[in-house]
């Protein structure tokens, strides 16, 4: 393994996130608030400080980097800043213990939107920026972001590598040649989209501040809030940008560069397709099985709306309480929570690509089996899929569905209800936010003994990286040989 | 497709079914139940007759049969034994509605368990005994029961195409070179095994009927049971030998004809071992977990190795309330529902030779992702498993997967709890019986709409058969060409 380029890039994040944190650092000293602005201050130089270590102890080093030397950076990374950007809630005191904070934090940066916190409000206003600034960074991906800003002659392979890893889907489509390029193009055009909601709220009335922190938790489809009604008790139409934004940041990125060049192409892709589909259809659906409940059609349109958007692309943002609504609304819902948004987004989940594929190569299965002779060719967008992409979506998912089970097993000792500890651990998987139950939209997650919280807090880096990269750190080989 | 040996064997089969018929009658007509009579009675000539046109119609035929014909064969056996097997109940006025027979008779052959029956103690004995007897003739198989009745010198590969389709789990076993010879043996291990456990009821004072009738449930993994307590008001050793053939029901019975033979095979087989490691273990956590509800040890064990047994067998008998245990035992029970029993006995589920399977090759396929060089060979008890098994699987999964998300959205509309929706649809599709919530062990299945009756018998049929059966006959080839 690559130690020494993996120490490197490592030591880079940190100097970054030391860089990250300065906004929220002005922002808890021009509002006064002084235990958040020490928290903030005393962990910037903490981060550069073991940045610039890592950077220099790591000098020297080979410019190849291999599959699985990607996955172990990702891993490494994700955990690095994460145990870092929970200092600022420690050091404050605004999260008292250490763990919970890291829960927090790993809920911003997978974009989860779980929360700890039975109070929001009372946070201090510098500390729900970092926290929904988390949201924006982990949703397109961090590695993404430096190697936007890495000058784009370097190895193509290796950022390719690091991308793989870490961009969530079945596979990463590059958009030009040039891999490098493509970072930066999905950080432009995220960037572009995020201006934009922050445009169309604050044309809302929303103040500035609200205005930047929801757009960040809508970008990332991450769903931490600043209000404690979460965004109930903003304007319908507010929630209606809302709505649209989350809806359109679950797509494909890759997607809407395509959309720019040929819009041809990007209207007939497979999966955009099959998820809008899905959504409307849902939306239809709960709004009929709602109306009896709710009275008018609109209101009934309007809330079904907001909330297929939310739970599909894992963002979590709640105007009332779902889990009064009937069975079938509720049942899909839950459905919608395990499929996700598309590959390529910064939504989680399965991934509608991988339901996609998944019910592509049963078909062929079927068919294969009634017909042996048979040759069954699965295709995406008229290309056919690689093999190897549909052998490690078998892996995904048997993997996926090992770890709900431990981890279902774990929570379960605390001896809350089964419906609390499933759709707990579901919602940390999936990247979702709220459960059912104790964990619904109206409550949180801070009543989980410190055991189940650590589960629940790798079950949401393990959904965000989906899988792979921190299994490739239980690899026992990696800590063999100390060089390859 | 060869539809003329397709009908043949169906005839024989319905002639096959009026034979079983006969003992429910005589027992009836012993016991002077008139309407249970007339409801047998009428139904003997009628399978009869039908069975026997279906033979005259089809007398000319080719003794040939490819896979597909071989599921279309078991799909329609099922679905024809079920439809005249509902008769009796319909006729007799016991069960008034036909789609509630039909219900009751296809948990009765899939060996489900789930009853739509509030008050099974006023069922006449005739009928009792051929809710039982369905059991335990679904159990092993009935188109199996037929093979062995086969002069073996007929088409191995016949047979085989035949026993694949109707025996659960990822692959057959041949257990001596002859398949005919092969459904023979296992059949004479099923009703050897039978007779023991009819032996031990006898012993511990119960009587005949019901020793019969219990021993039927236990023997096919079906848990129908003729007490409306199910088995909670029977003596602690009955309870005990029932525990002890459940779990014996559970095994391979490839295995029993090994352990003849070879005993040191047997005990190395590697299925086997984690089913029984899973159910002792699952049994030692249990214990503890409801020991401070239960107070006594010896208590608590007994309770939660009958339960754990009757579970992971898919079984479904009960002697006390597992709703009210604490959610660490509910959320093992409920994982027991969905993994199930061993390949090749008569439990349903997922099957541990699947989890094993789905387990290696997770495996496998991780290791294959670090080292992309490196060839990875899955084995089962030391062969080589072949590749189109492992493909089997990962179809097999999603279907599951597909079905369960579609009855589930069906059976949602009924505006039962999401909880009772959602293990109606696990318990009928894993064959196991009663769910929790509305259909718990305490509950039943009457309060479903047809529709929802429908879609879960459909769901046990296809549970049983392990899916492929029923989709082949959803292929539009068969009915393009008639003959080929």
């Amino acid at each position: 393994m690559n130690t020494k380029i993996i120490g490197r890039y490592l030591g880079t994040l940190l100097m970054l996130e030391a860089v990250f944190l300065i906004p929220p650092t002005l922002i808890s000293l021009f509002n006064g608030e002084t235990k958040a602005f020490i928290g903030l201050i005393l962990t910037i130089p903490l981060a550069l400080g073991i940045g610039l270590l890592l950077r220099i102890l790591c000098r020297r080093y080979i410019h190849t980097l291999y599959t699985k030397d990607g996955l172990v950076l990702v891993a490494c990374s994700w955990i690095a800043l994460s145990l870092f950007g929970a200092l600022p809630f420690a050091i404050s005191g605004e999260i008292p213990n250490y763990i919970d904070s890291f829960f927090e934090v790993v809920s911003g940066f997978t974009t989860t939107g779980a929360s700890i916190l039975k109070d929001v409000e009372s946070m201090s206003r510098g500390l729900l920026f970092w926290r929904s600034f988390t949201h924006w960074l982990g949703g397109m991906g961090i590695l993404v972001f430096l190697m936007a800003l890495e000058p784009s002659q370097k190895g193509n392979s290796f950022t390719l590598h690091v991308m793989r890893a870490e961009s969530p889907g079945p596979s990463v489509s590059k958009l030009v040649p040039r891999i490098g390029l493509t970072a930066k193009l999905l950080y432009s055009i995220y960037m572009t989209m995020t201006l934009a909601c922050i445009f169309f709220l604050l044309l809302g009335g929303m103040p500035l501040f609200d205005s930047i922190c929801i757009a960040f938790g809508t970008a990332g489809t991450g769903g931490f809030g600043i209000r404690n009604d979460s965004m109930a008790s903003y304007s319908p139409y507010l929630q209606t940008v809302v709505t649209i934004f989350m809806a359109l940041f679950g797509v494909n990125f890759a997607v809407y560069h395509l959309l720019l060049r040929r819009p041809r192409a990007a209207l007939k892709d497979e999966e955009v397709r099959l998820y809008f589909i899905i959504m409307l259809a849902s939306i239809g659906i709960i709004t009929l099985n709602i109306l009896p409940q709710i009275g008018s059609l609109g209101q009934s349109l309007h809330q079904a709306a907001f909330h297929v958007s939310s739970i599909m692309t894992t963002t979590g943002f709640a105007i009332s309480d779902y889990n009064l609504w009937p069975p079938l609304s509720h049942g899909i819902l839950l459905l919608l929570m395990v499929l996700g948004a598309c590959a390529g987004s910064t939504g989680g989940g399965i991934k509608t690509a991988r339901l996609l594929l998944l019910y592509k190569s049963m078909r062929a299965g079927i068919k294969r089996m009634l017909h042996p002779r048979s040759v069954q060719v699965i295709t995406l967008n008229g290309k056919a899929v690689d093999p190897s992409i549909l052998h490690g979506l078998s892996v995904y998912f048997s993997a996926y569905i090992f770890i709900l089970v431990l981890s279902f097993l774990i929570v379960s000792m605390d001896g809350f209800s089964v419906v609390t500890n499933f759709s707990a651990v579901l919602s940390c998987l999936n990247n979702i936010g709220p459960g059912l139950d104790v964990v619904g939209p109206a409550g949180n997650f801070s009543a989980f003994s410190i055991p189940s919280k650590l589960v629940l807090t790798l079950d949401m880096l393990l959904g965000r990286l989906e899988i792979f990269p921190l299994l490739a750190l239980l690899n026992p080989e990696l800590y063999r040989a100390k060089n390859k």
